[in-house]
């Protein structure tokens, strides 16, 4: 076991599509921060993605290179932390069948984050294996980095809880502390709305602003964004709260004191959608202007992307390899080394 | 894809108990011809024993060597017949994951195999998710090794049409025929029963002569064997079908003609059973005293036992992850090599 004096943490994202600014103000902002002060892993979720994407592979592939450069735009640093493509680390496979084993199906269906998917993705009764055994596939990601801190969304809770569950039945029948617990860390920010206010901002819902947004499409997405029907002349008193524009300009605006301003005089009355509008474009104008120019230069360098994701996910393999061993000798399995019979001695050939 | 002249077989045991007559009969002796004229592998299955073992791992590691051994004693040779270890080859854990997503939960419910042995070990809804996903893990032991004749009971022959049923969902995504389909092959001999009468002959059940039988045990077991109850005077008729005695015969003894004179005198009444059993005891004792002779000699050498199993397992490592890449690549997963980057252009960095 190799101690680290900083805190592990594992995020990562399905490679289903390039990134957005929901994943910017939930997710990838903090990452950046948070690559100096921990042991940072993003794992590029190709096998996870698989899950509910099997019959559109395609996409799956076309989208790994897309996210890891979404992470480097932004300011992930290969340097400070590992980016890894999940499909190319087979301990984690080997740890997801592992710890199959130490979950029932039922507790398996009764997890309220698959009962919410599957209702979700309309899978019926004709759930993918997979898709019902991500929560085991979960866990061995999480412990095979031995994280200790998974920033999740409100309702991906409970799969953190079953990681758990299983840390503690494998480090039960090992009979010693193996495997850390992990905790999950639900953002302050929440979930950034759609610009249409769907609570969901997706690609293919078409309500998003990716990261590489130009300027002419940032400024129709915050023109259209809703803001409070009842505020119909700029002297009537407006309403803050489910306002996507102010949703908006929580989440970006470093100015505090000034959004604080808005929300008084939007609220009394006498403050137009227009300026409103006008100070969003302003602040997400100047947020993705670098990450559209750092995002063009990378895509002109492929190979760099690449070796960035090929560099990080030796690592991962790595790390990841040697986690499974420790739980696999440490449950006892059989090991194929002489340094084993050593141990055993002929006992091994009593039966 | 690497053509092989012979045809591919895989077999394999559960690493649960030492192997006794009823897998001689059933399927050790047949294992000792087919390796001339077959490419074989023999899968010590240690982790498919965790499937329902999870409880008792220091069961399943004590008996990887041992299966092994019976192996060797039996005639198995590591030189034309590939010894190896399942949790070993990380392949087969990733075909698994990838497999899972690719047959639904409720086709693995339905699955007359699992539902029989669900039943049988009394799990009722606390299915331990890895049991009810072994059909999947089968499938990727079969196909990683390219096996297209596989060898089973009666029983176990739905899980060879699962198998089947993955490989054309694998073929139709890929676009082509990238995993051939297997064929159940079920022995004529069908199951030995245990020298009580019952089905099964099983260690566990008391009712099995291990192959490293002692004469004595041997002896002892013979006699102890259920005949026709009511063939109670030597001039008597006697019954020959369902006297455990015979069904020995029929799977032992070499000389068929002496076995179908001795079933005719038993018909027809003044054939003894001790005569029956006295010929039987011959047969067993000859067949089991080169096995044992050999078995307590590869006893003392279990370092060679391990470096047979060593071997095969890095031969079989190399092969399954051969198989796994040439299945992933032709799904068109995501590589990592600047190959695949050359392969896709630009277009890869173009959402």
């Amino acid at each position: 076991m190799t101690a680290s004096p900083k805190p592990v943490i594992l995020t990562g994202d399905r490679t289903t599509g390039p990134l957005h600014l929901g994943h910017y103000a939930g997710s990838l902002k903090s990452r950046v921060t948070l690559q100096d002060s921990h042991r940072q892993y993003l794992l590029l979720a190709d096998t996870q993605a698989l899950t509910d994407n099997a019959h559109d592979i395609g996409r799956i592939r076309r989208n790994v290179l897309e996210v890891a450069t979404d992470y480097l735009a932004v300011g992930i640093d290969p340097a400070r932390s590992t980016i890894c493509l999940q499909s190319q680390l087979p301990a984690l496979a080997e740890l997801s069948m592992l710890y199959l084993n130490f979950v029932t199906v039922s507790r398996l269906e009764r997890n309220p984050t698959i009962k919410d998917e599957i209702r979700a993705r309309g899978f019926g009764r004709d759930i993918p294996a997979g898709f019902l055994c991500y929560p085991a596939a979960q866990a061995a990601d999480i412990t095979a980095f031995r994280a200790t801190i998974v920033p999740v969304g409100a309702d991906q809770a409970p799969l953190i809880e079953q990681t758990n569950e299983i840390v503690r039945r494998i480090n039960t029948t090992a009979g010693r502390d193996v495997l850390p617990e992990a905790t999950a860390v639900i953002p302050a920010t929440g979930r950034l709305p759609g610009v249409d206010g769907k609570a969901k901002m997706s690609k293919s819902g078409g309500n998003a602003i990716p990261l590489s947004a130009s300027p002419d499409e940032i400024h129709a997405a915050v023109n259209a964004m809703y803001t409070d029907p009842g505020h119909l002349r700029v002297e009537d008193p407006g309403r803050v709260e489910g306002n996507v524009v102010f949703t908006y300009l929580d989440a970006f605006d470093p100015d505090r004191n000034l959004v604080a301003e808005f929300k008084e005089r939007y609220r009394f009355g006498g403050l137009g959608d227009a300026v409103l509008k006008r100070r969003l474009d302003d602040v997400l104008q100047a947020l993705v202007a670098p990450i559209r120019k750092r995002r063009a230069e990378l895509a002109k360098d492929p190979g760099y992307v690449l070796e960035a994701v090929r560099a990080g996910t030796d690592h991962a393999r790595s790390v990841t390899q040697e986690t499974k061993e420790e739980i696999t000798s440490a449950l006892g399995l059989f090991r194929l080394d002489p340094l084993a019979l050593a141990e055993a001695g002929p006992a091994l050939l009593t039966a």
